[in-house]
């Protein structure tokens, strides 16, 4: 990272952590010279980058200002007081005719569950399957099934070292996605009936996975910025024989909350007492906007009780369905039932992705990534506060490419799915992130697409739809 | 097929089937000639090309004579007349433990589960691969997880079209290799606790998902030639609330069996009127020897009752993990669980197959893949006859990879499989293939690997063990 976009970086933490308040002045182009030691040019290149991501505004003879919207203008959401639930899940069906009205490519796609594929360096990754499945040696296609790519390992396993995380490479077992890999971890640790804390909201998916296995879900509420409610989770812990704990601690799907350092050591503090593992969902890791990656629970792991599955269909590759767990005590345990379950992950694949990391410039391409997502992402705040009524509530997540908006209480936002779809306009309706239907005034909004003429248009036709109610 | 090949590959059916027997003079040239209406010319490059494949012989001054191994040299097991039986599966460590040895590649391959990867075309692959990956627009990366690549599925049902099986695109479910659509199958018909009718003896992957899943086993015996036992699967039909078959009905693995049209057609018969689905594993489909391409049991389904699974891995593209099913009345269903367990195959590999099956030669290279195969089962067959007791049973099947050995009854083969690997031998010992470990004094041997040098001594040390005793 240059130098002016570490500056700029560190002044949108500012701008976010709300240090810098809405229509603030910025330090001048001479005061942060002077105080942080940069000279004036760089200073002005942060500053015209920030301007250019929407997060602060000139004014002619005073200086850059902080945008009214470039912090939250709409409150956040207030979820959490409730009690932990038991049930059994019964959401698929909801979710799948969500899903399939996406199908149509001419919708706008804000119920989308990945970015837009133009952000990603598809073009250099073709390189690296061309180059990987000429050079190939023959027998690596069938050796490589049962272990996975060496390669591809060991760049991942270098990863976790560079952000901190010593891993034997024995605890990796690579997987067709995270989905695989969390479908693993849950049948390695649990039986049919058996109780699985979850979070409230929760990934769809997850609800799926339970109900799928017969597993019944304790939901666990999650606030808005700092993640799940420890306490409520202990309560849990002590009252019912939860089996296994399935968490986003980063950038947690649908609310975009991350725990904190503390609050992560303490997570699995808990769960190490109480001898429970901890699947932890960690696929929007490469996803954050500040400039240091969040650390997984998984750092603080001493016994192998947590299983950190992540994917490179988020951040780098979607489609080719490449994907890993870090299974610590349950690895091996893991590998097999991967072996009786699809034996293994495209072995080309593997190849082209392992290529990559190794020459394509994977972190340089992240940077770009983040600074796309975080300007989309203003934007889509923006238009949400001049569009939507203002007794709205949305988050404003530090990574991630989703924001949650809590309607007024009288939008019920399956009927708002619906009408808005009869428009062109997909989003994901709150109570398919559910087990037991909560959220129905709720929405998950995908800023994950360029910001564009018609988005803004689809964002006022939603406001429009949501005052009718 | 040239015209000598097509003859060639008659002549060979008479030999496979008995008709010409081991010592027999094959038609002399000027016969052969003016009874098929072919120039004596295409008659000797006919004659020229099984002497090659070591199923005839040149004698000076008297012509072509079948070779003596040609046909089996020695008896066929006898398997068949024990009863039907319900059990709890408990098989995967066994798996497990011989599948790690595996992995030294300076092993001599006996027991692998692939053919050599030199057989098939992984450079034409991997011009496929790079050019579909440029090509590729940027949308579908992501658009194609959902219901696989288009022009792949076309594809696969022409393939279907042509083998006489006209199928609704609607019915095809592309998964992770032909191992997950035979889980997702499982899942969608039963419930932990059901009772399936498998073969006895089984791929050892179906004790395994059975396992995994908490199914029992009723294990129904397979004719080494002819295939399923149906009066003993009509009789536990009868008696036994079964909720699902798995069979492969052509190319057994391990016995290599083959059930005829009438018998395959009397099979659905049966499970039709039972209403009992029939997951059909028929992945080893394309790698028959005779001139006919072996109908599936999905030809005669007239109302969903069959999910007939194939796969790419065993006779084209090993390690890309692309397999389908044809799910019947069941396909939704599958492809629900699919989205929910790996979400899908990789899509590159999913577009390089697509571009192969349209541009790369895939029949010609069946044509030469089948050739070598059957070349290589009459070596490890003539060896078999040299350096085995010749009280040992061997099966010859019509096709794919395996042969399935009975040795006397003294010869203890997971004692065998020990020794052998002492000596770099590898193989797979009977009790892997059955729920009820029977079969102990047989083995799997994959033929798979071009005859070499070593594998003639391989098969030395074998018999030297085997004798002992």
């Amino acid at each position: 990272m240059k130098r002016y976009e570490k500056f700029a970086a560190e002044i949108a933490e500012l701008v976010r952590s709300g240090v810098l308040a809405p229509g603030e002045k910025v330090p001048s182009v001479r005061h942060a010279s002077r105080t942080y030691g940069i000279s004036p040019s760089t200073v002005f290149q942060a500053y015209y980058l920030l301007e250019s991501r929407g997060l602060i505004v000139a004014r002619a003879r005073s200086g850059y200002f902080v945008r009214e919207h470039a912090q939250r203008s709409l409150p956040e959401p207030d979820i959490g007081a409730t009690q932990a639930h038991t049930t059994d899940v019964d959401v698929s069906e909801l979710v799948f005719s969500v899903l399939g009205s996406l199908k149509d490519p001419n919708t706008v796609a804000f119920g989308s569950a990945f970015p837009s594929p133009d952000l990603f360096p598809l073009q250099r990754l073709a390189r690296s399957m061309a180059q990987s499945v000429r050079d190939m040696p023959a027998h690596a296609v069938i050796a490589d099934m049962t272990e996975g790519n060496p390669n591809l390992r060991r760049q991942i396993a270098l990863r976790y070292m560079v952000s901190g995380v010593m891993l034997p490479l024995e605890e990796l077992v690579i997987t067709t996605g995270a989905m695989e890999a969390l479908n693993l971890c849950l049948q390695c640790v649990t039986q049919p009936g058996d109780l699985v804390a979850i979070e409230s909201p929760a990934f769809y998916a997850t609800l799926q996975v339970l109900e799928r296995l017969k597993l019944k879900a304790v939901e666990i509420p999650v606030h808005p910025r700092e993640g799940i409610d420890l306490d409520s989770l202990a309560r849990s812990l002590e009252q019912l024989p939860i089996k296994a704990c399935w968490f986003m601690s980063s950038l947690q799907n649908p609310l975009g909350a991350s725990m904190n350092e503390a609050k992560k050591r303490g997570l699995y503090e808990l769960l190490q007492r109480h001898q429970v593992p901890l699947i932890e969902d960690d696929v929007y890791a490469e996803l954050y906007f500040g400039t240091q990656p969040p650390k997984p629970v998984k750092s603080f792991d001493r016994d192998g009780l947590v299983m950190h599955c992540g994917s490179f269909s988020k951040c780098l590759a979607p489609g080719y369905r490449v994907g890993w767990v870090a299974g610590g005590r349950y690895a091996e345990q893991i590998s097999r039932l991967k072996l009786m379950t699809t034996i293994s992950p495209s072995v080309p694949a593997q190849a082209a992705l392992a290529d990559y990391l190794q020459h394509g410039g994977y972190d340089r391409h992240l940077r770009k990534l983040r600074h796309a997502l975080e300007t989309q992402q203003a934007s889509m705040l923006a238009s949400a506060a001049r569009h939507f009524p203002a007794s709205t509530r949305v988050t404003r997540p530090s990574g991630g490419y989703f924001l949650w908006f809590e309607f007024p209480e009288q939008v019920d936002s399956l009927q708002l799915f619906q009408l808005a779809l009869a428009q062109g306009i997909s989003l994901a309706p709150g109570p398919i992130f559910s087990a037991t239907r909560r959220f129905g005034n709720c929405a998950r909004l995908n800023y994950g697409h360029p910001w564009s003429a018609q988005s803004e248009q689809a964002m006022a036709v939603l406001g429009r739809i949501i005052e009718s109610f």
